[in-house]
């Protein structure tokens, strides 16, 4: 078994509200930053897992991201990275 | 000015303590993901902005960062991606 760290994002469809980003914007606007055209916030998920190999890790992140980590109705998700940690085996 | 797309990642850092990830990490071994080590959850930011040039960009994402999206004392923060929107100018 090797443990991988994965990097997943999860992020708000585009056509779903998102007030937590309007309030950043917002908040942005009033700190003086007139240059922001708008903010979204969404979830960065680090994980470490232990599987058999590269494509068993990637198997396994995707199933967590479907059953539990996005809400598929409102959220889009997507694995940034996935790789082994070297130290630990 | 040119229109650019900026994506931020703002972490726990390694030693402050995270209940979310930690209900997570739960979460994923109940369902039967016995392969997951760790799991910990940050914020993921997609910011549009005006600016001159690239660099122009990049300095007021990083005082974006500084002043209003991260606290310091417990976040790290990083700019994953800054880039041109082609459409938009």
């Amino acid at each position: 078994m090797t443990v991988f760290t994965a990097e997943v994002v999860v992020t708000l469809r585009p056509v779903i509200n998102d007030p937590q980003g309007l309030s950043v914007r917002a908040g942005l606007r009033l700190l003086g930053f007139d240059g922001v055209v708008s903010a979204r916030v969404g979830k960065f998920i680090e994980l470490v897992v232990e599987a058999e190999d590269e494509a068993a890790a990637r198997a396994m992140v995707t199933r967590m991201c479907e059953r539990l980590l996005c809400n598929p109705v409102i959220e889009d998700w997507r694995i940034d990275s996935l790789r082994a940690l070297e130290a630990a085996t």
